[in-house]
């Protein structure tokens, strides 16, 4: 029988989204995972231009998530969905992803998992209920330059890691009224569809699980600046965020929307006992490494020196730049293959198994309500609270 | 009825194959091109396990393109593939794409187009003949920042071009034997495969098409330089070509396969009266604007101050890098434009139209061949022949 | 009659320091400054090689700096040093600073000013009773693109300053008992030599000083979290400290001795309304300027576009790359001729008065001694104290 | 007795000079050369303003450089200068050097040498003759990571070297009638003063000098190509000359004044066998190594890694910045120890010797002529003529 692709469904991805385009571009690329169905907007005409403009047929459109779930799960096996890509505001995360767990249909969420602590542990519990698979883009993560600093620290090759400084500066909203012509903006700096936070969980929650994913460390205690600087703003839109581990390391977390003329310049670097590593998105393929008593070094994508887990994550020989897309695809790919295990029969590889998951999203939810939290007295550090979930051994 | 994808068929990218991957990354991406058929390679069980890794059906699996060619051209109009794309070693360009264009089908080929000039004149004559599209997979062209650079030459933003800077240094090349062990490497620089240059054939050329591509103006003369740097080689893996350009712009194009370190690290410079212009592939995000009397500017993919031909070739907003499988990827879905514009029975649009052709592939044709031949002689200067092809109109 | 040098007398600066020679390469630059005489070391014999290096003859080496004020002040006119350097380790920079003034000598000082807020309170007014010079030797705000910077904000160029990010990560001391072999690292990391702080002292207050200068408006609160990472530290080798500046701007400074393989890392970036700049002291001929609506421009020391306070500080045209040294030089060009300004009875302009002061040197001993303060307490912001000194209007 | 410094005699860097200061800049540094005495200008009472402005006694201005050189003569021993600096336009190098010589003055001149391979053949000939020292201010040789590569090629780092790219691309020549209104490219355009060459005289001849220093081979055939872009030059402002070593290594050299928005951007590569170097001067404190086999590395001045004569030529630690004062610098410091080392009655060291002497002069020369000989004939390739003084075992 022939190898078939892995079955998406997307919710959300309509016109004038602007992440559901990317999820479309990454879980396309490397042929392995094939869009089937969709409720891309909640007016149903919308939903069947983006339908059409993607080359799939009008009966698997549907008028909102919940009769997609019913629908897919109605159909024969070999046509059904395998899982559904979640790529709406904050808002509707929750309830999307977990009638999806309830109709049996794995959940790759865009990021934050949900809109608040309290729900993200409510889908944990369904998750090891059901034990469907969860994957959560935090898309910084599949970078292979990334990855290869995350196995050098895990190897040991800067030693005890000491220093993280991660910062995340934007200037999309560095202007007053952005959101009356924006819509990407309208929704980020409406509480009720982003939650608690703007900056912090939109950005500051890519940069912290960045950092504890490649210092392989967790943060433990904070101490949280969150600011609104510009006029009339309900939410923060600069955050500065210090950070101590649990393997004592010290950091700091700057995530900024105000930042004029920033892009998204999203920047990790690493100090350990013997060295130190720096990776900036902007120019993602190389990695340097500093190291006390000789040369720093380069690293490149798909040049030499690489971790397995690197090079697994390139598609492309050294001097030829993947880029933001490759790096969305790389999760998209894994979580195929993680899907793919199961209809195999077989255990998931490391570099299957390797993209965020609800611990991220455990983790991530809490970072943004203690960081809100902690912003709002004058008390300077806070211990970050225990997570049920965890601790109930997911 | 439903908007279809354009159906594509494969020569070449079995087992082994380097470029064939990378062109079924590009085809994917934008999911306006569907792979349904191939000959992958010469070895038909080879093939096979190439069709089964790419979900494809094993029926159309070719044993080669001839029978490919026939066997689509067999098929009922609304399965038979709309185009072939050519991805095999250099020597067999010719005959594939002659034979596509005999049994009705468009052709987008890998560089270089054929072995020789007389065989692309041919090729020439007969897509006057069957009034076929043809588009040649320069990838460098491809990039946003790059056609924002033609984009603005023609527009006349530096004034006239005076001086035109591109090189091309490699390192893979640099290792005697290196042959032995790398099949990229053998084809390359067996003069039967790769016709009569390595250096110049495989990345000269590309340098060359930047160069005319950007300047807007095409080179006239030339005064080589190509030696066989490493000990034993055939063929020339360095070359230096001083440029005069038909504008009477001067130029030099360095491409070299033995700058031992170098990854990929094409760079085009370009300085008219008022200003000059400076990309480099290795961050191709990028592109620098120096003017005689004002700050160097950067202008950045995705960001402020783009033309409608660059922002038509971008996915991403700013700071979210895209690379080299998007630039390849933009010729693809803009020749797959060219198909869809013939299937609906309009014009196609500027930007659809802006994906290098057959001038591109005579132009660079005669460039190797003129290059080689000049390198020969102890006189400086060559004019560039006529093309035929060219001379009658197409 | 013969325009003439500015007399120059050392104290410290003798055999293994570090600091000492560099000053003197930047008093030599110019030509405007005389080395005549020096206490070089504690030491009479080392003192006597040190001067014996530098062509000065051995009745202008004093035993201590005590012996150099009354020597000097009781030459003839014509003779007598115009102004002391001090470039001695942090604790005796107060009492050799107020000698000098005693006896009517101007002061140049290495940073930070004093040992401690009430030594510098006592300086400035012993400065404001005898009515002499003072400046203080914050190497970074000599350079010339700094000096644009704060010259573009003065200007208006980011609209209102929202906020900072400075950052000084070095990584020399991130060797566990790197004093024991580096005297450098000794007398910093000794409370009894270097005062309250080693890292806030040393780097730390660089970071806040040019911050302040270039954003044209001063700290005014404080949220510090300082740590002695290395096992075994008495005193702070990594600071963080979150800032909020009197124009309500925000701001993060970043000081470190334990990052692993950087250098001299100091960065600057400033962000207003309308654009952000970027400045980093590796690169420093180069000062970046991002804007909301228009692309990123470079700005380049003795290029185009520069201020008038930018230029006169460069000394050579673009593309001649002038560092350290020279914006060390810039200071002590600018305080000669404050000097020569009084010699000649006329006002310094205010090139010449650009050069960091007792204002300077007051805010930031503050600063030094607030953050070991706050960093003791789980007390999350603290205002900075009113300085005595400057309410008495100096 | 005192040991004392090296006193200089200047001739030209009078009033609208750009190179003067920058002499006098370079000489003052490291406090081992003092100015004496100068005929900075024909017209004495310019030279006069200039003399005081540099704080020079009045008795030591002379009216012109045969003036001078009588009237050094002519004092005592413990007095007159040690050497000429030659800081002229090219075309009266010669004769004041040649004076210089004759009246028993050692010679530091700016380059070119002289006007003419054949002055420069009667200038080594004096040379060899009188016994004095000579010295040429190429300033790029001058700078730290120059000299690391250097000694790392030399002792075999990289192979046997294959190829070498150097470039240098300025843009101020670039405006049409610049010479209407700038002193600097008037007399750099006028045959008279410059020579035969603009272009090559003025910055190939520091392209071509700086890759024989590094590689360590010296050119042997050349293939060259000149340009006098805009309209109306009498000469060359624009040149790319194909080169040969003598080890078989090929190479490029470009050097243009008319790449609109260029500062003074020069540029080295080097590759061998096993990896490549590359060196920029607009960022002069980093060499990179690119390795075939392993990842890049960067070098740092003042960092670690370096060979003892890039130490020596370092004055800061790594992460303070010298710039191209501190290159110029190094060759006054080293050439001043040359003379040191004469009255010390001791042969000079390596460090002290390593200053561009009269092979870079007559090769340099040698260079100009066949150059624009080889550029008016249409046969490639040229080889270079011997050099009669060199045979003569200078």
């Amino acid at each position: 029988m022939m190898r078939r692709k892995i079955r998406m469904g997307m919710v959300g991805g309509g016109p004038g989204s602007m992440i559901g385009p990317i999820h479309r571009l990454a879980a396309r690329l490397d042929g392995e995972v094939e869009l089937v169905c969709g409720a891309f907007s909640r007016d149903l005409e919308r939903s069947r231009e983006t339908a059409e403009s993607l080359h799939l047929p009008a009966e698997r459109v549907y008028p909102d998530y919940r009769a997609m779930m019913q629908g897919e799960a109605a159909l024969p096996d070999g046509e059904r969905m395998d899982f559904v890509a979640v790529v709406t505001p904050n808002d509707s995360h929750f309830p999307i992803a977990k009638a999806a767990l309830e109709h049996g249909f794995h959940v790759l969420s865009d990021k934050p998992a949900t809109k608040s602590l309290d729900e993200v542990e409510q889908l944990a519990a369904s998750l090891q209920q059901s034990g469907l698979l969860y994957g959560l883009t935090h898309t910084y993560a599949g970078y292979p330059m990334i990855k290869q600093a995350r196995s050098m620290i895990a190897a040991g090759a800067l030693g005890r890691v000491r220093k993280v400084l991660v910062e995340y500066p934007q200037g999309w909203l560095a202007e007053a009224g952005i959101e009356a012509h924006s819509r990407q903006a309208a929704w980020r700096l409406d509480p009720n569809q982003a939650g608690v936070s703007s900056c912090v969980g939109d950005i500051g929650s890519h940069a912290a699980q960045l950092s504890e994913y490649v210092a392989g460390t967790a943060i433990s205690e904070i101490c949280a600046d969150l600011n609104a600087v510009v006029d009339g703003r309900q939410m923060d839109d600069d955050a500065t965020v210090l950070l101590r581990f649990e393997n004592g390391a010290r950091g700091v977390l700057i995530a900024s929307q105000i930042c004029a003329g920033e892009e998204n310049n999203l920047k990790l670097r690493i100090y350990g006992e013997k060295g130190g590593l720096e990776w900036q998105q902007h120019e993602p393929n190389t990695l340097w490494l500093k190291w006390i008593d000789r040369p720093t070094e380069m690293l490149r994508a798909g040049g030499p020196g690489l971790t397995e887990l690197a090079l697994a994550n390139c598609r492309t020989p050294g001097g030829h730049p993947e880029g933001y897309l490759e790096a969305f695809a790389n999760h998209y790919r894994n979580f195929a293959g993680q899907i793919r295990a199961r209809l195999e029969g077989r255990a998931a590889t490391a570099i299957e198994s390797d993209v965020p998951d609800i611990v991220d999203a455990l983790r991530g939810m809490r970072f943004i309500e203690a960081t809100v939290s902690a912003a709002s007295t004058d008390q300077k550090w806070h211990r970050l609270p225990a997570l049920m979930a965890l601790e109930n051994q997911l």
